[in-house]
């Protein structure tokens, strides 16, 4: 199996000021070509780490991807060590990159200065994959059998912001392809949510232990998304790996029911728009301790204007009941954070929206108790369609973030399901 | 200087189903302590990857931290391969991590299970820093200066779930502090808003060329928080280098003004946050394409609810209308992406809840262009008090999550501004 490294420069990313996304953005893309990610490695600003690294990954791997540096200020310094790297002694202009160069600084407004015209310019060795959504190319460094690494190889250096990458991977993953030969690699994420991840281990432990061996099984919680179980075949015959997975997965189907909300590594999100869509059926959402997110998430679909109508973060009580017409008995009687407070929010953003469908979340996320003594990591969520209401108490007791983020998710399971029980 | 290595293991992050952000965190708390990290290297769950990456970062430097592997399930390596790597032959079952271990099951209902009380075992040779946010430990082995490694080192092996290694951060930077002497690093970090990288760079151009040889600048783009101007000091003097700082921020501040929105490393939203708590003053929104991401920037600092009271995402037409009071003539006459209907939006919402300031935004985030044929790319952002009402235009070309982010991140700027000006 090819291997890769990937390789990211930058002093913020070593000083912990920005995350390093483009790592996982880009070893997705080279997985999906069954390439094998041996490692990922970030360094500073400085040659030495990135000629190194670059060095010792070009050794051992068949393909190295780098990102950064390679922006118009003094700190970048990537290309000159490329150069280096690859025995180039000069350096000419790219007339592609040079020209989108022009034409992104032109759309924004901004004359193209020196800095950024050097941006255009290569170390003479190598191709250019021009770089349509930003200033710096894409440059790919070919070293053959004969070259001092031993093996075929080759270096992409791509830019270090995270869309240009996006935007690029496909022409890079391209010439990969072409470059040498892939074979495939057969990946099936399975989306569940609802059970901790040891307690799922030990559901689903007789089923894991009678998977074919050449099938590997991993499990990925996350927050937002539960906890994912990712099956994986490298190498084989196409046609048959599809045929173990799909039985393997249709016997989990069988042990875990509706606690799987996706067979294909989608989102909650997707899955409750995709739900609606099929329905016809619309959908608003009245929101206080989520403060934003559970709307931010649904929105983040695109095309849910198709089946989403809008909601309320009634974050005052003020607006809890003359936006959504919470009664002042349900607030003095049961407080805002209460199974009743929920259904009336669900019930009245549904009433002034005219939606089929809503959700409400009323918790409290934290730091720091509720005024009635209540600990931080507790929301009721009430789902309701105009024959009936729901409500549910969900406990989580994380920070404020994850909080927030785990009240969002379960509200879009809970509501997934009284969907598809309606 | 101290240096470190920050090494994060787990398939998962290899094949890019999630994003690091561990590295990134750990990295800033060694960065505030004086260290200096000279590396980051995720590796899979495979004993040869992680042994050799952490043998050669305990070579290289002070401190090593190794993060995941931990869990409970069968692909959770890191202990053993540490037992080999120290030389441990047997494992002791830690009493205080056992408690905190069934205590946390109990709380979220769950039985402590065989693969539970596992995790409670550790190294002979460690010391144990209990986790009291999770079921792993953090193990510490010292080495010192007759070890293999050839100079005193540590390695500390933190769990891999983010906010457990935010709660135990403190803890091991302590035991990095005791145990090594620290000399402090100076960083200030000067947020700005609204010009261009490159545009900023020529116009510091001249104050970055006249700064102190000690003091390094480094530029860090982001899409919320706008371009960031790390200034760094490393060791020397703490009341020199606090002057130092002090004196070229002073001349910076002269230069660049209110693009400047904090020069202590904050973000927009806390920002705003802290305007409005000292003026007294409250805050609704009104959005629509940016979907409930700003209510959410602003539900995300600790408090807002001091004077936050809340939004309408007005996703549909029908809501804008409805809910917010926007006019049909407004709508027919002009559209839903324009300055009239976003004034109308920002003055809506600011009558139905009541509050001081209001900020709407209304736009196309893409993908796709708008019914009337306008470009993705394109908000109108209002801001309205109950005296003046203001409206402004950002176009920006980006994918739909970029685009939102960016429009929700001008909002939060455009409002400062006002009611800095009010």
């Amino acid at each position: 199996m090819m291997r890769a490294l990937i390789c990211t420069i930058g002093d913020e990313i070593l000083i912990g000021q920005v995350v390093d996304t483009n790592s996982s953005n880009i070893s997705r893309a080279l997985n999906a070509l069954g390439m094998r990610v041996t490692g990922m490695v970030s360094v500073g600003d400085e040659r030495e780490a990135i000629y190194s690294a670059l060095e010792r990954g070009l050794a051992g791997n068949e393909v190295v991807i780098v990102t950064g540096g390679l922006g118009p200020t003094k700190d970048d310094i990537t290309k000159g060590v490329l150069a280096e790297l690859s025995g180039s002694s000069r350096f000419v202009e790219n007339d592609s990159q040079l020209a989108i160069i022009r034409k992104i600084l032109a759309a924004r407004g901004i004359d193209t200065l020196e800095r950024n015209r050097l941006q255009a310019s290569v170390p003479d060795n190598c191709e250019v994959i021009p770089n349509r959504l930003g200033t710096a190319p894409v440059m790919v460094f070919r070293f053959g059998e004969d070259s001092r690494f031993g093996h075929k190889c080759a270096l992409y250096s791509m830019p270090g912001v995270p869309f240009e990458v996006t935007g690029a991977l496909p022409d890079v993953t391209e010439d990969i392809r072409t470059h040498f030969g892939m074979a495939e690699i057969c990946h099936r994420t399975i989306m569940t949510y609802g059970m901790a991840e040891s307690a799922l281990a030990d559901r689903i432990a007789e089923w894991e232990d009678s998977l074919p061996p050449q099938m590997h099984l991993a499990y990925l919680p996350d927050p937002i998304k539960g906890v994912r179980l990712r099956l994986s075949i490298y190498g084989g015959d196409r046609t048959r790996n599809t045929l173990l997975m799909d039985e393997s997965i249709s016997r989990l189907r069988g042990i875990l029911g509706d606690t799987i909300y996706s067979e294909d590594d989608d989102t909650l999100q997707n899955t409750v728009g995709r739900l609606l869509k099929e329905k016809g059926r619309t959908l608003s959402v009245a929101e206080s301790c989520t403060g934003g997110f559970l709307s931010s998430l649904l929105t983040s679909v695109p095309g849910a204007s198709e089946y989403y109508l809008g909601s309320v973060t009634s974050y005052a009580v003020s607006v809890k009941k003359e936006v959504l017409g919470v009664p002042e008995e349900i607030i003095a009687g049961h407080g805002v954070v209460s199974s009743e407070c929920a259904a009336a929010m669900a019930e009245g953003i549904r009433r002034l929206t005219g939606s089929d469908y809503a959700v409400s979340t009323t918790g409290l996320a934290g730091p720091g108790n509720g005024p009635d003594g209540q600990p931080a990591g507790l929301v009721w969520i009430g789902i309701c369609s105009a024959k009936r209401t729901e409500t549910v108490k969900v406990v989580f007791r994380n920070d404020r973030i994850r909080n927030i983020e785990r009240f969002s998710a379960s509200a879009l399971d809970l509501l997934r399901k009284f969907i598809l029980s309606d």
